[in-house]
């Protein structure tokens, strides 16, 4: 078949350049709320999915919201199922779904950040509940159907529509809570599916925008919420940046969660902080390879220099600025270097090579600012 | 259950409004492949959906077309269908059916505008087969699950994922064909997708870029479209802003799309122009409704008042520019506006009174520029 006109052939791409190269999008849940006092809503969204036995799952550490939750479902609540650890380790899924089934869950309402997401994915694999995701940080999670399950110590990616929430509820006041450290280090790992999303070849146009803008408004609140943490205005600009980087993040990414993920899954660091530490300088190394992608990021950001702007939020905000703070060792950056590059998928705009990465690292366990 | 912390109750929103009321989003495709040849590699797009028998549907005035696309799908062709017209009679959907059910079709791809990619819907709606739909015109409607459905003389609204693409083929190549005059009216209906779409309480904030960025994107492509039709690049910028368009039609539209529906349902008017000769009039009503949302469509077209950049685009383009131009006549504007406020969806920023809608339709048929 020939269905180019000759003047197809012959055309100079002349335009700005927007292909859509090939790509699979993923879903996104299709029922979003947001705003504060909607948890307390919670039964009728349970309604909604028509279920009638909701089991509330969530960290221990979030057992009086989970049980506040569970107050507000009445008659509708099968159960708090208070265990939720990260990474959910395929035991803990296994339990939660022994939980669910004697329980007679028909729907799963996941609060907390990404241990307790991932819990409600886990059990929901197998049972293929509805899942309500109500998110207390900015993680992201709660926007996407894919999951980490560790199975024999190794964190295995499952990615299904089962898992997939078919509500998410954004209720600023329940991240009100959120210890400083802890709401910055998530937050920077909201940002940075803004910014290693935004250049992935499998991301959707629309999603792009997502990215930006993402970008703009945590950008815009997070010194406000370190410095009044309590502030429900800043609080919310900041969950609605972490929305919108969780619908980036179901568009895909590259070296920066790459090289996150090695320092979380291999050396322990806790996963916002991972990525924190090394967004700056994978940001000034793909910057030539994706000057318009990073110039919208910058645009939104309201900075000239993304790099050096990330790097100098992480020195205002007191998060750590360097590799070596948090304990690792100049004799684990080969390391680190070989795993990422093995474990690359690919998807970077820049070439992920051992030079490449080993220099990365090395700015980052040095604490340089990109310049 | 009282989530909200003492300091909630007492904040004051001094934020930018970003609220998200409590909304369902609607679905787009999964799928989306956008570029000049794509339509070459429809078998593989067939076989990806684990299909072997597609049947081709279109208009009969596309059937060189989708003989061609037959042809490339070589032994995955159960047949093509080449019956389609607008506004889908219900007896056309059932022999469509009849057809796909004698053909043994796994799969159904569309081809053409509205026309076509409604009868593959319709054909859908009652067999639930997976659809490709290859969009040869700017009316969004291969992004979205609803179609209107004309049973007994009456289109009524139908919407189920069933009728959503599973993957969308935008080969800018196959619009190249597409005559000026009809490519202007399309464009114009996709412009009203992202004026209608940005300002309801429906829409994502996702969506809301996606608007504004369509908008653009229309903007900027369209009068080269008019001048240089074979121009590809052009072409393809127009087509990704009616992508976006389409995607923003998902998310819900108010009064300029009840109003075009008026006019294209009560009186005959094509689709495209319906939109085309209403757009200015009630973009002027709304904008003082919808301020921050009519600013980032006029930012991202580079003009300073939409709706008189609109009423502008209509003549430069030769389109008409007033109701009286299309046949519309003095004593038809009564049942226009009463059709219209009666039929109204509720989620117009402006009220849709009776007054409101008589001086926005007396402004359309005076051809008056807005302001």
């Amino acid at each position: 078949m020939t269905m180019r006109h000759e003047q197809v052939e012959n055309q100079s791409h002349t335009g700005r350049s927007f292909a859509l190269p090939g790509d699979v999008y993923n879903a996104t849940p299709s029922r979003v709320v947001f705003g504060t006092g909607t948890a307390d809503a919670i039964a009728g969204e349970v309604e909604r999915l028509n279920a009638r036995h909701a089991l509330v799952v969530c960290t221990p550490g979030r057992r009086a919201m989970a049980e506040r939750i569970a107050h507000a479902l009445g008659p509708l609540c099968a159960g708090v199922l208070p265990e939720a650890i990260s990474q959910v380790p395929i035991e803990l899924a296994r339990r939660g779904r022994a939980f669910a089934r004697d329980a007679g869950a028909d729907c799963i309402i996941s609060v907390g950040g990404g241990a307790s997401i991932g819990l409600g994915k886990g059990i929901s694999l197998e049972l293929a509940l509805p899942i309500i995701a109500i998110p207390t940080t900015y993680s992201g999670s709660e926007m996407t159907g894919f999951c980490g399950i560790t199975i024999d110590g190794v964190k295995r990616m499952h990615q299904s529509l089962r898992m997939l929430a078919s509500t998410v509820i954004y209720d600023p006041a329940l991240t009100v809570g959120l210890p400083v450290k802890e709401s910055m280090a998530s937050a920077l790992n909201a940002l940075a599916h803004c910014v290693d999303g935004i250049y992935v070849s499998s991301i959707s146009p629309i999603h792009k925008l997502a990215a930006a803008e993402g970008a703009g408004a945590i950008m815009r609140s997070i010194r406000h919420v370190a410095a009044t943490p309590e502030d429900l205005a800043a609080r919310s600009e900041l969950l609605y940046g972490a929305y919108l980087a969780g619908a980036v993040l179901t568009g895909g990414f590259a070296l920066q969660h790459g090289l996150a993920h090695t320092l979380g899954g291999s050396f322990g660091i806790s996963h916002g902080l991972s990525h924190a530490l090394v967004l700056p300088h994978v940001t000034a190394y793909n910057a030539p390879y994706a000057r318009e992608e990073i110039r919208a990021i910058e645009s939104a950001m309201g900075v000239r220099n993304a790099a050096a702007a990330i790097f100098d939020l992480l020195a205002d905000l007191g998060l750590p600025t360097c590799l070596r703070e948090v304990g690792i060792e100049a004799n684990d950056i080969e390391r680190i270097v070989s795993v990422t590059v093995e474990t690359d998928n690919g998807l970077n705009p820049a070439p992920v090579t051992n030079e490449a990465v080993q220099k990365i690292v090395l700015s980052a366990f040095h604490g340089e600012r990109p310049a």
